[in-house]
């Protein structure tokens, strides 16, 4: 009998998979998400979820990425050198945001409620983000200076999307990036004491 | 038969009433603490617990509330002037969060899982903070510079306590300050653009 509905093996398959997985996650957190609602929500056996992902682990730190190449747009963002980066940084991440929060809502419900997920975030956020940022940063302490940027992002996504706080939540991305772009400059490349 | 090891009513029971329910709420979330099992950290009877708070819910916002009064500690942080308040803020909620964390991430747990908690936090954040803040601060848009903020010091607690971003997670308190009271600075009394 056909099994009407499943979408065969390939690529489009990993990524409605991915999404399923972000919308679960973002819903039910890491244990409230299983394999199998995930599957569900993207039309595909249980088994092929296994099969592209091995683990639920493995499936939320695929689903967790950034919903860009960080490896190729962050160089890209960086490349055109550090005096206006704050600006840029600020902007990317607002349009991505506001298409779709729920990949970032996923990762920070996570984050909050298990040392496993905190842990990966944390791995995720020192080896894809942090030593790619200080690289490029001008002056002392690159490293705190670019966690220092996360902490700024980290609690405008919170303000804005999470908990929603009037009227932050509601200003208009041009507003924000004005504000907040020289803050993200001044961590990255101005005096921080 | 005397309940041996029940304290009896009073403030005492109150305020270790609230430091359990702190405990809780941080270790399980609003959902996996229980009246019970707060009760029982306190070493009270759960009807004590009801007859202070009524609800889990009204224990919940009671146990929220910042480990100080508000109500008259943000006035006198604001009565010497707007003009040095950022390093001040900065400095009093850093010595709070080293002093115990756990308030602040049962805030936090509660609200990114809970949309229910996100609107008791959203409604205890506009009421006692914003509009607080917001009438102490000079120039244009005092409540999205209230909120900004906000989304800093939301995010400076997060990457340094919830999911311990290192180096900013063991950076000395002196260090943030001075990285990060320019910022709440700024978005107080400083150009939004």
């Amino acid at each position: 009998m056909p099994r009407t509905g499943r979408r065969p093996g390939g690529p489009h398959t990993r990524a409605a998979i991915l999404a399923a997985a972000r919308t679960e996650f973002a819903r039910g957190g890491f244990d409230g998400a299983t394999v199998r609602g995930i599957a569900g929500r993207a039309g595909v056996d249980p088994a092929l979820v296994h099969h592209f992902f091995g683990t639920k682990q493995g499936l939320f730190v695929a689903a967790m990425e950034f919903p860009f190449d960080v490896g190729s747009v962050l160089p890209r963002l960086l490349a055109s050198g550090v005096d206006e980066v704050g600006e840029r940084l600020v902007r990317l991440l607002l349009s991505m945001w506001e298409a779709d929060r729920s990949p970032f809502v996923a990762l920070i419900r996570g984050a909050v409620t298990h040392e496993e997920s905190a842990a990966l975030l944390r791995e995720f956020v020192s080896r894809e983000l942090v030593g790619r940022v200080a690289a490029a940063v001008r002056g002392s302490s690159p490293e705190l200076r670019a966690t220092l940027v996360g902490s700024q992002l980290i609690g405008l996504a919170m303000a804005r999307y999470v908990i929603g706080i009037e009227p932050l939540a509601s200003a208009d991305v041009d507003t924000v990036v004005a504000a907040v772009a020289p803050t993200v400059q001044r961590y990255l490349t101005g005096p921080l004491d």
